[in-house]
């Protein structure tokens, strides 16, 4: 506790000094106004049987999407529709095997949101080379790339995040089809799908589940199904429903030095500082709210 | 079936020609030249109750680990083990929950293998940058990267990927207890710790596992362990109880057109071709042998 006061003091005053703390020391050291509470109306939970996935949209990136997904909710379209596909190493995906379930006021198709004008955005850059992007970084929270201020910008593949299914139509998607990613980042997706948040919470309900046996790992028969109860936003249920989630701001010094704190991980186990980081490996920090 | 043995003739020709093929292209134009055998005597069986987990080490990269735990094997010491954490987007750890069992006459302590030099190993080097390497590529059909030709050269940690789980003393482990990785790529434990092969079959019997809920994703409760049957070489075993598997060699022009045809996905879905790949998103293709 005398180091984590200490290293908050050295924070205050000298941040170069950060590269020298790890991760929990970076925490321990956080102010109130590192964190924000996870916005009740951005927020979806996937209630399953064995627990709830908690995703944050992104209407920044997505808004037409993202406007779509509130439809579907609110006339409970995802209600008892099961997830349908999990490829190991690669996404689950839930929504209607026959696709014959009525969308009520949603829209049938939308234009591609793959990318967005840098522009507008609030883009904290990371430092290290990118296999895939010239500029790769964090916006509101979100792993994101650009090619630069001026160009355009869009949600990275990584672990955990949420995109549209689509098939070989790109205005085609309307978000009735959703995945989440369970392995290792599919970059190659990046700018051919429509992104559309993350899963902040609960992805191991997802990720532990048991894998198709079809092509693209879709189950073969409907009682493989895993049943979902009711998708809702936070903000539809009363407060003591909800999950009171608060996450790490990505606009911060305090997550300035969380990535340093990574980049080179100066505790006991290191011996060689990786000195590097992709967007991907980057941790977004969660924790319940007092 | 026309359009692959056009393919094939094309391939033979001019191979420059190979960035118009996707990976079934590639794949059905491949000579048995380009396949090799998954060598019996490298191949480690973990047998669940669920499935068989199949091994390919790498004596090349950890010759002394991989000779311990071939006496590991022999003596039967991972017999009746269990599968002890399980850490979701990280790893999959088995061994001795007690570290009790005695280790007959395996060495109780190794000298770290976690890089080795980069001459004399046969090096497919990939054309795109990498955040954590100067260099990247595949060894005899494993992800490595180096330093240069005259540096250092080590395996690097993508899904699936084999590690030797370590406390902090470098040198203080000796193969009983083994992970796999079962997320996005945690590059940063390269040059970290000894890399002895990685799973060519079945990783979705490691990866579908209930995460364990204590620190690290331990299971906190024996009644959480998952049972492993037997661990054994595939030459310990007769003819007809192993699984007999090609893999694509990775150092022919076969494999080159497959890493082209991944960099840039010519098929109807894509509509924005990534035009680079990082070392953990090439597949490294296995069929079952006729």
């Amino acid at each position: 506790m005398r180091t984590s006061i200490l290293l908050a003091a050295i924070l205050t005053f000298a941040s170069s000094v950060a590269c020298a703390q790890t991760m929990q020391d970076v925490l321990e050291a956080s102010k109130p106004s590192d964190w924000r509470v996870l916005p009740p109306e951005n927020t979806l939970y996937l209630e399953l049987e064995t627990g709830r996935v908690i995703i944050e949209l992104a209407p920044e990136f997505a808004p037409r999407h993202v406007e779509n997904i509130r439809t579907l909710v609110r006339e409970r379209y995802f209600d008892g529709l099961p997830i349908i596909r999990v490829q190991d190493n690669y996404v689950v995906q839930w929504g209607d095997p026959d696709d014959k379930k009525p969308l009520g006021t949603a829209k049938k198709a939308l234009t591609a949101e793959f990318t967005r004008p840098a522009a507008g955005l609030d883009f904290t850059r990371l430092p290290d080379p990118d296999t895939y992007a010239p500029e790769t970084g964090f916006v509101s929270g979100f792993p994101a790339a650009r090619e630069g201020a001026e160009g355009r910008a869009w949600l990275t593949h990584c672990y955990g995040m949420v995109g549209v299914a689509r098939g070989t139509d790109v205005d085609g998607a309307s978000g009735t089809g959703l995945y989440v990613v369970i392995g290792h980042a599919p970059r190659q997706l990046d700018r051919n799908i429509t992104v559309v948040g993350r899963v902040v919470q609960g992805v191991e309900y997802l990720s532990s589940l048991p894998r198709g046996t079809g092509p693209l790992g879709f189950y073969e028969k409907a009682a493989q199904y895993v049943p979902i109860r009711r998708v809702r936003f936070a903000s539809e249920l009363p407060a003591e429903e909800r999950t009171q989630l608060e996450l790490l701001r990505t606009d911060t010094p305090t997550f300035e030095a969380l990535v340093e704190s990574r980049r080179n991980r100066r505790d006991d186990w290191y011996k060689v500082l990786a000195g590097r980081i992709d967007v991907c490996s980057v941790p977004l920090p969660v924790r319940v709210r007092d």
